[in-house]
């Protein structure tokens, strides 16, 4: 059966060995106080309550999933959801983060996002409607009227009431500028909003007091496209000047989505009918405001697939030394039993392993990207900011896109380690699976972020955030090459550095001649700097672990994963590189209606 | 939503111009009268029955699923199901390749297999009933007494009875060594058989008058291991000597599986007590009969990929070519319309492509081997029956893990072309992705395809079906390379032919050491042999289209997706190398229990 506890013992690994992130907390001014003791504490109690009550709940949410009741448009979360939910507010959970100014703890982000990998390996389902409510506590905090962020924040941040994002209409989902929900304006200065939503997550539920909608909506003459759309605030209840809830607004849920997984979140239809809001923002900027909420839940998706990845990989690993069935080529290895343990065989171990590279790689790199949010935020150095603000621009849509592909690629390996077992619901392995597979489409998928990478990030400012990026690996081959053992590593390392450099450049310049080419290089160029990613953060755990690898196992089984990673993985670069420079004639030479 | 129609202009051009069978079946005496109209005709036939009655019954299974009576232990399965199977018995389709002898129609397979692959498309939990019931018809038909096959064969044939095969137990799948059912002779002739099985695939059902298991079990006194199982036919009700069905016989379905997918197949728990069965073959021979039925099976589980793919393409092109969403990068290219098709993107354009070239390179490569199962089955000549048997034996593992993998991969690239609708089950989009992913596991997982491959079938015989293989590429090359345009192809296919080769060695070298290198290359090994596989069907189909190519948007739409498949697919083929060629050190070299 699927099994998790917190991986307490990589998670220190990774903050304390890896990126030290106590000394760099500490010279901010917000965190001159935290220490690591804090920290791990902060970090080994989420782990019990994610391990102790989400994890048990999360097949029985599959199971059962939400049920609306048609009369009274309200949905019932699956048994367990709302008293989990209570417990989390109770622990003071939503506020972990958040600003202390609004009634936040004010930790960083560094030790939120070990809270959500750990969430959602127990039960990502439950932990979208907590995932959403900080993302609507972001974009308010960062665009939200004194008003609404006085009523709203605190709100948020006791867990009281819930947030959602509803963007996506029928007809358009990636293409905003196609949308139609209008908002008018009203001689009390609120807005009287109509249309429909589709695919609205945790957009009805019966686990707070309240939700907040923030919606998208056009002003009554509003220019086309996507510079014509404002962001507005669309409470379920109606909230007085004084926070007291009042009438129920006339945002309601239509319809449930079945959906392949994610079955314990609530996926609305949510129909809008005059229903009253707030403007955030400017008039027609609303998807700037709106943008700040999606790098969240980018990053936030990223953070969904990593804990994905942890709860498979421990549960198939379980399994891989539990399971005995055939004999090893090499001879048996428990003689004393039937047949050997199936981790015994090289195809299993494969499988293992290449679950264990992307998921400790991703969360070596996930965390330092969150350290780069904590620095973007809290330095005091102004260039320190700015720089790491660049890393966050620039590695966004690879955390999204890369780490949940890894995450789909590495929930199917785990269930094919269990064989037929892995097919059947009881074993929980199959959900994982299903659960990761939205993770590639929502928040723009997986083709979008490459686009964003190639087209934006990169392309967008002739490759300065990439070379800024690319000397930091530079530096790190430059003072480590020469230690014991390294140079298997940063030679390789090196490689794909200029490698990605290269590719830049050439599709760079053949974008220059063709738009298209950008289109048709771009996901292939997503994963090739994802694998430079990931080949520096493994040479970096490679260099912190060599040292103490003859003594302790644990290091030993860090620097073996690493020249897996180097051995077995990296080389995918080769053919990236060969299908990019392939161009983009082959795929637009047939004529549409061929197809 | 998803749409599915025979695609019969694809179909015939890999039975009639690439593969020209009619000539080469007419050459064989019980099929000197077939002719392609024939052939096209029950093929079209074939295609409006799975399009018109068994498709629109996919999406009912997948939500109904079937439900076990706990009390009577039967099995009801979903709406339609069983009318649809009646049309189906009503037209003669069971008997379609059938020995004649027996009342069947005779037809070669390679007029089945395009059958197999429509009903698959359409409805693979269903296609699965009649696809066991053919399984255990070719395994009597081999191994069954004169009794067995007088009596129950017919019944097969004509689909009034249905079939199993009952070999897995909850603690053996891959390693049937440890099967522990038992058979106990009785005075009459007959076994009774006591034990449990799982994953019993429409183990119980109320679509037939009765239903046959074929179960592995062990005599008193059988030798330990694989070489003590013997087979037993298990029937429903058990069989007069005139036909007639007499008691209920004491196997049952104790419990259905609850699946990621293939959910309108009944998947059973099923319980022996003391059941009667009667000898299929030799005592302590068992697996060997069994293996006659595997063999189908996994050729069977190729075609249910085969079929999902082709419906997954279908769905997704149309939904590129509808939805309108976005610009593209070089400019607008429906400037009528408030957005451009989604198809105008390079990205989704390699989606379809992708899927495009692995449904059709598997088509062809599946006709193929069809037609060397009608070459072994039915050919005058010796040596034509002999090559025939040795490609697919060879080629079956290929069929069954590269069909499969490919199938996953492509069923997914379809439902991500349709972003989060894909996600929604109405779509049924994500249907195919749940239903794929079974066929990579059972019939021997794909890891167990590629050991069968690489240490049986390669290394076994020293290389001698592969070059056999080998030597027919070779000739086509030989015969072809000259013609205009064909040097694109043909020196690709030398040099993957030449890598097969290199590497085949290397990997033999190695396994001579330490036979834990097979098991570490042989996944990879796989991949690598199917590409060889693919660029030489591809080869083919660009060589047959070429000439056409000018004229007839058809044929240049298979060169341009041969072209496709040799520039962005293909060069997966290093990648493969290099891993194989890192060896077993990396995947072995942890403890156990550091994972």
């Amino acid at each position: 059966m699927a099994q998790y506890e917190a991986p307490l013992r990589d998670m220190q690994f990774v903050l304390h060995e890896l990126l030290n992130v106590e000394p760099i907390l500490k010279k901010m001014p917000a965190h001159a106080e935290l220490n690591r003791e804090l920290m791990d504490q902060v970090i080994e109690e989420g782990g019990k309550f994610c391990a102790e009550v989400l994890f048990p709940l999360n097949q029985v949410g599959d199971r059962e999933g939400c049920k609306l009741d048609t009369t009274t448009h309200e949905v019932k979360t699956p048994t367990g959801f709302k008293q989990a939910y209570q417990q989390f507010v109770a622990a003071g959970w939503p506020a972990l983060s958040c600003d202390p100014a609004h009634g936040g703890q004010g930790l960083p982000h560094v030790v939120q996002t070990p809270m959500q990998e750990m969430m959602n390996a127990a039960n990502q389902a439950w932990a979208m409607y907590p995932g959403l409510t900080h993302g609507a506590y972001q974009a308010l905090l960062a665009h939200g009227t004194e008003e609404q962020k006085k009523t709203v924040l605190p709100k948020l941040i006791e867990g009281s009431w819930t947030g959602t994002m509803c963007l996506t209409e029928p007809h358009c989902g990636t293409d905003l500028g196609m949308l139609r929900s209008k908002a008018e304006p009203q001689a009390d200065g609120t807005y009287k909003i109509t249309g429909g939503k589709i695919f609205i997550s945790s957009g009805e539920h019966d686990m707070a007091e309240n939700i907040v909608h923030l919606v998208l909506a056009r002003l009554p003459d509003a220019p086309s496209g996507t510079k014509g759309i404002s962001l507005f605030l669309v409470p379920k209840f109606l909230v007085g000047k004084d926070g007291s809830l009042g009438a129920r607004n006339t945002i309601t849920c239509g319809a449930l989505e079945h959906k392949m997984g994610i079955h314990g979140n609530s996926t609305c239809q949510m129909n809008l009918d005059g229903a009253v809001g707030t403007l955030v923002g400017q008039p027609n900027k609303g998807l700037n405001a709106m943008f700040v909420m999606m790098n969240g839940a980018r990053l936030g998706v990223g953070m969904q697939s990593l804990g994905l990845m942890a709860v498979a990989y421990q549960s198939s690993a379980a399994y891989a030394k539990d399971r005995i069935q055939g004999r090893s080529l090499s001879g048996p290895k428990a003689p004393d039993k039937q047949a050997d343990p199936i981790i015994v065989h090289p195809d299993v171990r494969r499988m293992l392993l290449t679950q264990r590279a992307y998921l400790e790689g991703s969360r070596a790199f996930a965390y330092w990207i969150a350290l780069q949010a904590d620095i973007a935020h809290y330095s005091a150095d102004e260039d320190e900011r700015h720089d790491a603000e660049d890393m966050l621009a620039l590695l966004t849509p690879i955390i999204k896109a890369f780490i949940t592909d890894a995450g789909f690629e590495c929930t199917n390996l785990g269930m094919q380690v269990l064989g037929g077992h892995g097919y059947i619901s009881e074993w929980g392995m199959e959900q994982f699976v299903r659960d990761a597979r939205i993770n590639m489409i929502y928040e723009g998928t997986n083709t979008i972020q490459s686009l964003d990478l190639l087209g934006r990030k990169v392309l967008g400012d002739g490759g300065a955030k990439l070379k800024k990026f690319g000397q930091e690996i530079e530096s790190f081959i430059g003072a480590h090459y020469n230690e014991p053992g390294m140079k298997e590593f940063t030679d390789l390392l090196e490689d794909i550095g200029g490698k990605v450099t290269d590719t830049s450049m050439w599709v760079g310049m053949q974008g220059m001649k063709n738009p298209d080419e950008v289109g048709a290089a771009a996901v292939d160029y997503l994963r090739l700097v994802g694998h430079m990613v990931y080949a520096y953060f493994w040479a970096r755990m490679a260099q912190v672990a060599l040292p103490k690898a003859a003594s302790d196992p644990f290091y030993r089984a860090k620097v073996e994963t690493a020249r897996f990673y180097y051995t077995r993985l990296l080389p995918e670069t080769e053919m990236l590189i060969k299908r990019i420079k392939s161009g983009s004639k082959v795929l637009l030479s047939l004529e549409a209606d061929l197809f």
